[in-house]
């Protein structure tokens, strides 16, 4: 509570420096802060406010604040436009070219070109290359900002190279070894060229051993190494193994925010990411997702309107409707998670298919046996009727049974087509369980009808 | 493809090695591995061959390969028991601190009491001393080897103390200005202390407003200050700021990653996290939960009971009882999921509730208005009664309200109250809605019905 009370009365000092021109007194209470600080700053202001802290900063000290500011797209496309264009392309030739080509995506194509045109042409060409990966993979994520060096110098040397470059690169604690044609060779932590002697040469203390990513490798993929291994940064590479690039770990970690975000959004069967503060927004976006599954709904209630003559004649059916597909509901949902999570998880897709799928269905035969048993001891005591019992048991079982299955054949399908597995909601899972439980209920029903109708 | 085949020929080679009691080519070789591949060779052996790595290998070079070695804790558990006490001690006491304080954790007191015993005793009290300190707090996954130096020395003679520690540390990017009282007062990156001058004094280039975090901090606070910041490391400290340890990145990924599958698993009823092979234990976990909402969707059940009556006069009732149920399942899953996801991001709590969850009132209001009339339409035409298509409608249209009601309403409740609102599953929800749909519909039909009935 202490910091933040200090934080607000630092932002209050800044906007009272601003109200008076003093400059030099912005200047360095403002760079003082972090730069994530510096960004809270800036966005409480008034666009008269943003547009003095233009005036007052550099576009390289803008830049920096730039760098972390990446929470709203739509803010920041309104930020870039009230900056002369000169000033917002010198800004955007400062930062790291991976957090510049996120927000060029973002932009217009002709404003991007006029941004491109405006700036000097090594940030440029740095920025064209990477726009040209596609989302989502290593490519898009990567930067070009990483130090390297070639194997035939010594200790001294190299950090010699580190020292001149460690101001623009986004680390310095990997340094990457390459040959003449640019090839990546080996790999050396600064902590290795900090313990070893000045003397020593890179290629006797290198590790030729370097772990890299594709530049086309999924970005999932890459989340995956640096878990595996700990890694502060990787390489990325082309075929050739040209090094083009590194993935910081700051990246990484938006990247697993993002997946986890959609493989929750996945299961809730509406988008959490895009937050609206318009509850009609809101409805706007989830309705394609209700109505879809209204229609599918709408197969259910078809399938139980041809039943109409046995509700009519048996209407104690009608009572346990919805306990039936509700309970083979939530099976279905258990079992569509497991399976999207083991998807997720699993480096040898191929074998563990079939295992989940049987698997599941063999937990959904024992879940359905205790359920079943559970409601047939419950209706046959509060009814007074076994053969009912019996009958509303059964239909658990299998219905329970059916979700299983499909829980877990339904995202693998997805899985096997190339489509994202997490896109199998839960809603529609459960939704289409209200379907395969009333028909398995009421053929059920029909077949034992004549003896729990005494 | 390619890499995973030389990996297992290594593999293959080292295993030849063992059986034939190669000793200096076996170490040259698995040294050579990344400490993550280490642990894959390691636990692709049997007993007998990993006897015969604990003679190899140091208890160094195992606690190196331990140090990233911790996904299944049953198994590292046995690994343990097959070592001899002395050397798992001294395993133990190599490991940075907080790894061997996740080990310890999961292992009997008496068994935690002989190691610490075994071990040199200043290991020994850095291990009591995080033991300590409670699940899920900054305390739980910090780490005592970082590197602290005083503020009146010169950037030469702090590169001198970082080479020295520079072995057994967890991190050197960030080094630690603690003053007489080793409380914090600065922080220097190494990247700083390589760009500046060697005769520069550390207090001119330290930053004095250095970020930390409280000891006894939620972890998922601390991943949100990694996230916003994008450090690679934080200190932690006590009241009186104290230094008492760092945590790294690395942890904060395991952190995040836990959070999302958390979050997941509350959302679908179902631990995914703990995914077994054998799925009758699947269905004994997933069981209680089923069961719990059984009875909970047994009230549901007592509910159309009451309205049997009703029912067996107009049987076209239970058509439409699971698509209502159905789809106020679907919107209240969504609202879940939103208002679950808005705590989770919301710096500013208190504020949010009440406009989260009017808000999802209104969202209610409107998807249900434009499913109801849906609906009305198709069952009006459908079965050509526009009265009935309006009880359906309305009965709708109310079902999806008090579902976007109950799923922002009861996450809200139960953070207020302390507890997890991930915790409210989706299930949960979609079986308590499954009871004020009915309760809903058959009031709304009760009302009508004579109009419908015709």
């Amino acid at each position: 509570m202490d910091e933040t009370q200090e934080l607000e009365e630092r932002f209050a000092q800044l906007r009272e420096d601003l109200a008076r021109n003093r400059l030099q007194e912005f200047r360095e209470q403002f760079l003082e802060l972090h730069i994530y600080e510096q960004g809270q700053f800036y966005r409480s202001l008034d666009e008269a406010q943003r547009n003095l802290v233009y005036a007052y900063l550099s576009p390289k000290e803008l830049a920096d604040m730039f760098d972390v500011l990446e929470e709203d797209k739509d803010e920041i496309k309104e930020f870039l436009a009230e900056m002369r264009p000169s000033y917002a392309a010198e800004m955007l030739a400062e930062m790291y070219t991976d957090n510049a080509v996120d927000l060029l995506n973002t932009l217009p194509k002709p404003q991007v070109a006029q941004y491109l045109t405006l700036m000097e042409t090594e940030a440029a060409t740095e920025i064209k290359d990477l726009l040209h990966y596609e989302d989502d993979t290593a490519g898009s994520i990567m930067t070009t900002e990483y130090v390297s060096i070639v194997a035939n110098q010594t200790v001294r040397s190299a950090m010699y190279v580190l020292k001149s470059e460690a101001a623009v690169a986004e680390t310095i604690y990997y340094i990457y070894v390459i040959d003449q044609e640019e090839r990546l060779v080996g790999v050396i932590s600064l902590r290795d060229l900090i313990i070893n002697d000045d003397d020593q040469m890179i290629q006797e203390i290198m590790s030729e051993r370097v772990m890299s990513v594709h530049v086309g490798d999924d970005q999932e993929d890459v989340a995956q190494t640096f878990r595996d291994y700990d890694f502060l940064a990787l390489p990325v590479t082309d075929y050739d193994d040209h090094l083009l690039g590194i993935v910081t770990v700051d990246d990484i970690i938006d990247v697993i925010d993002d997946e986890a975000a959609s493989d929750y959004s996945g299961l809730a069967g509406v988008n959490v990411e895009e937050i609206s503060e318009n509850p009609i927004k809101s409805a706007n976006r989830r309705l394609p997702w209700l109505i879809t599954l209204l229609f599918l709904g709408m197969a259910t209630a078809t399938l139980i309107s041809h039943y109409e003559q046995l509700v009519s004649k048996a209407s104690i059916l009608a009572v346990f409707i919805s306990l039936i597909t509700g309970t083979a509901g939530n099976a279905g949902t258990q079992s569509l998670a497991v399976a999207v999570r083991r998807l997720a998880m699993s480096d040898n897709k191929e074998a563990g298919i079939w295992k989940t799928i049987v698997g599941e269905v063999i937990t959904g035969l024992f879940t359905g046996l205790i359920t079943g048993v559970t409601i047939f001891l419950i209706v046959a005591i509060w009814k007074g009727n076994p053969i009912l019992g019996f009958v509303i048991g059964m239909a658990m079982m299998c219905a329970i049974t059916v979700a299983n299955l499909a829980g877990s054949l339904i995202p693998m399908l997805m899985d096997k087509l190339g489509f994202d597995p997490a896109v199998a909601s839960g809603p529609f899972i459960t939704t289409l369980s209200d379907l395969t439980s009333v028909l398995i209920y009421f053929n059920i029903a029909s077949i034992f009808m004549s003896y729990f109708l005494n």
